[in-house]
């Protein structure tokens, strides 16, 4: 079981089930959540707080440390789950509208290392 | 094309593409890339700020704020793809170790609405 | 000692001090301090994230929490101090700037008891 | 009128009278106080996204991004202020004696250069 044959939906239920199990649902209002997925995308970030950022590439080779980010992402990708699963949003088609609008936004050819938007380019 | 056949790898790899045809990579540290995550999830906040925690609930019925939030998540999403591919964690079983973790510290039958964990309970 | 005869420059030197003889000034990059200040900012946010806004308002009456938030609370200011000293900026012009700014914006007779500005408003 | 001689009280009343001629106390729960603190570090962090470490103190040279940032860390004192004239809290206070603590943390002698509080030092 890995990302290439787990679906969004897979991980979906995954967090329904747990959170329906503890009857939770009455904690998670979107506002709740929202504050949720920001406070955890704050304690990942605490562990790239005081790193430059040569050495947060090479954390990918720490196995501890990379372990404590690896928890933190999943606590992100949970709280973005459970929100999902609340509004009921579809992720994928959300992702994949999204890029659309990105790719108008960053056209290849003009935002080629570049990351403004070429329109507020000189 | 929905979240019950995407694969968390379909994602990723449309987030890779994007990122390797704009030569983006060189930005994408994980330090920067933890930082954009806890922004977009602040962004994501934004549309939460005032309202209360009912009309939060009722949001999902209203379909213009209802895309503005989509959006926000998405971004909140595609970064927390973009981690992963630098990190070359798989999500899916960062999610399933997580919810173990998480069954152990909040058995469901001690933390039926209840979001403390048990042994912080009185 | 309180917020009546404190001037800003008193907690500046205090922070300035402290990182001195630390010598934590080579940790005080303007961007590492923009994220401290977010996590910090996550930190007391996290002690908001399960209650509603009537709880929220009632925790000035509870001491043992409040003393928590306060903690957190100071964190903020003390980053928030940190980078001022670091970016040369004076805090009390900036906040007064902004207020004009702010009160351009919202102007008092069309803002009452909206959030949104006048001009976004039917 | 500068860091100088501008108390804590000072920027305070500037706010509270701010919030009270547009009636918007009603908004101002500690709850949404903490989520719109959270918004603007995060807005901040954005002028720190992409650029390195040393492009970061390098900003305090370039007036326009300067004041861009100084913007937003004038909001981020803002709702600080707003926060501490809800919850009643004496911020001259609560930094002095969250410094107490952090010194005690940090021992000057044991910390210098390293951001790790000692115990956890090998």
């Amino acid at each position: 079981m890995s990302d290439s044959n787990t679906t969004l939906a897979d991980l979906r239920d995954l967090v329904r089930r747990f959170v329906e199990e503890r009857d939770w649902r009455q904690f998670h209002s979107p506002k709740n959540l929202s504050m949720s997925l920001a406070i955890e995308a704050a304690e990942l970030m605490e562990h790239f707080q005081w790193i430059d950022i040569a050495e947060s590439r090479s954390l990918r080779s720490q196995p501890q440390k990379l372990a404590a980010v690896r928890d933190e992402l999943a606590d992100v990708l949970c709280y973005a789950l459970a929100l999902a699963n609340e509004l009921e949003v579809d992720l994928a088609t959300a992702v994949r509208d999204k890029m659309v609008k990105n790719a108008a936004k960053y056209p290849a050819d003009l935002s080629r290392g570049r990351f403004d938007p070429p329109q507020a380019q000189p």
